[in-house]
């Protein structure tokens, strides 16, 4: 019988999970060819503004296959209600039973996508991280934050944001982490002090640019771009990096920072690496500390189908 | 909170809801064109061979978005499962708020399909019939029959099928609904002794022809093809036929019965109408009962919201 996984729930079992390798092993079965995970499925709605987007699929050989719902109303917080909203569906991949619903309310989107952040500092950023920056207070920062300290020894962070009350806010929630915090006024005060930087902005202009980038080498992961519309880089900055990574390669042709650039023309001879070659070692990697990297994440279904096996595993135990 | 739905609930409201007018008002909002409803969503599995659908969409102005997971697992019989499962879910369109999840197995699939084959007949049929044609002894054979019998007087039925059990145990069911059954041995025995006539096969071979047809005119709605390679009748059947009706003309242009007439060159300057313009008044439909009728039902995502909701609303009161 098909079992109802709630919000609560969730959060009980997640502490348990080792998230870090599961996502890992998800974008490995990604990038070896390993997946079916056909295009994203997306209704839209006028009135009131909303899109709701049904990404679906599984990894060859496996138990399960998923499908997730994750919709955006937009004027749902005049009404007291959070934007986001969501749930996932596991089925037997055997027989098509519906195994679980998870009822995460879009919850699991968030921590998968911090989780990816982290595996993509734990493959990409200097070996002495000196001091982490963070673009954008909100939750994704959050989420950022917590799976960053998993993998990353540094405590010092410097983050950057629009409104004093969400800086205080986000600075109170990385203290509790042990974070030692200063404000930046810019994107270029991020740059200049940090060299592990992690941007989670719905922004649609540039704020960071590596042009005129003196430092001594730095990693950017780009979490905020997950449409062909946001942009949180300049495109000339991947132009600058000497390695550019993306989830997906076939995603990043057409949503996130990659797209920008390759639609200016600038990286078009430079084909990105996946995350899922640096994660089973195909890709060597950064050569050293000096040397710039970026990694372009737009969210890729296996990372719904990994978290979602996890929990349901972990809840059925 | 939202709300679990059982088959076993389903099935209890089921014989409460008025289904004709419910199923009629959505081809009518979508023959006005005032649903919503994206192009199928598939997933397709190897081992065991199976596939999955996902349609999705809403009636504009209406209170809810539904999306429905169909599922076809051919290797189930062997486990002795069905190969058919499914599930429906409503969601709140002014919030994103999932309100239920239908768990009803593919049931409501099978019912709005019958559903479909009754508004086919009550606006197409003869005006007398007189003795009702079945191709097909299935799940689908029953509940064409079930709805048939809310708007045709007939009592008199033929049915053809390729098992002596199946036609056996269909012949029981229809004489419980007070059918006085006979037994054909061809198509040709059906288009001679029947003026309506419902096919409900997965044959991928036509099973009817019109080409020497020489009675007294039908209606012949053709449930059985959805997909690009069923077919249950000659293509020439198409071009004798008066009057082509599609469930809907765009699906129709690469799915069912009609898409193969127009592959084949046969009905290209014949533009089908939509049924929801029989339901609304805007066709008159047949001129009398000497026209030869053909309704083509391919399966609309609008049939589904319309059934989800009735469901959800007859459970919730």
């Amino acid at each position: 019988l098909s079992k109802i996984i709630t919000l609560d729930e969730i959060k009980q079992v997640l502490p348990s999970l080792d998230l870090i390798p599961i996502i890992e092993q998800g974008f490995i079965a990604y990038s070896e060819q390993r997946c079916v995970m056909p295009p994203v499925a997306e209704l839209t709605f006028e009135d009131p503004p909303a899109d709701v987007h049904i990404k679906y699929g599984y990894i060859k050989d496996d138990d399960f296959y998923i499908i997730k719902i994750a919709s955006g109303f937009y004027d749902n917080p005049k009404k007291g209600l959070p934007s986001s909203n969501g749930l996932m569906l596991l089925f037997n991949s055997q027989t098509g039973a519906l195994m679980a619903t998870l009822l995460d309310e879009g919850h699991l989107t968030d921590v998968r996508t911090g989780v990816a952040g982290a595996v993509a500092a734990k493959h990409l950023a200097p070996k002495v991280v000196e001091r982490i920056g963070l673009v954008g207070t909100g939750t994704q920062a959050r989420m950022q934050l917590q799976y960053l300290a998993e993998v990353i020894d540094c405590r010092k962070l410097q983050i950057l944001g629009r409104t004093r009350g969400a800086v205080d806010s986000l600075r109170e929630y990385a203290q509790a982490l042990d974070f030692e915090v200063t404000v930046a006024s810019s994107g270029n005060d991020i740059l200049n002090a940090c060299n592990l930087v992690v941007t989670t902005t719905p922004s649609t202009a540039p704020l960071l640019d590596l042009e005129y980038y003196t430092g001594n080498g730095l990693h950017i992961t780009a979490v905020g771009s997950d449409t062909p519309h946001k942009q949180e880089l300049t495109t000339r900055s991947l132009l600058r990096a000497d390695l550019v990574v993306a989830d997906s390669c076939s995603q990043c042709q057409s949503r996130g920072e990659i797209h920008h650039a390759l639609e200016a023309g600038l990286i078009s001879s430079k084909i990105p690496l996946e995350l899922g070659h640096l994660c089973n070692g195909d890709s060597p990697g950064r050569k050293n500390d000096q040397q710039i990297s970026i990694c372009d994440l737009t969210g890729v279904a296996v990372q719904d189908i990994q978290i979602a096996k996890a929990v349901y595993e972990a809840t059925v135990k």
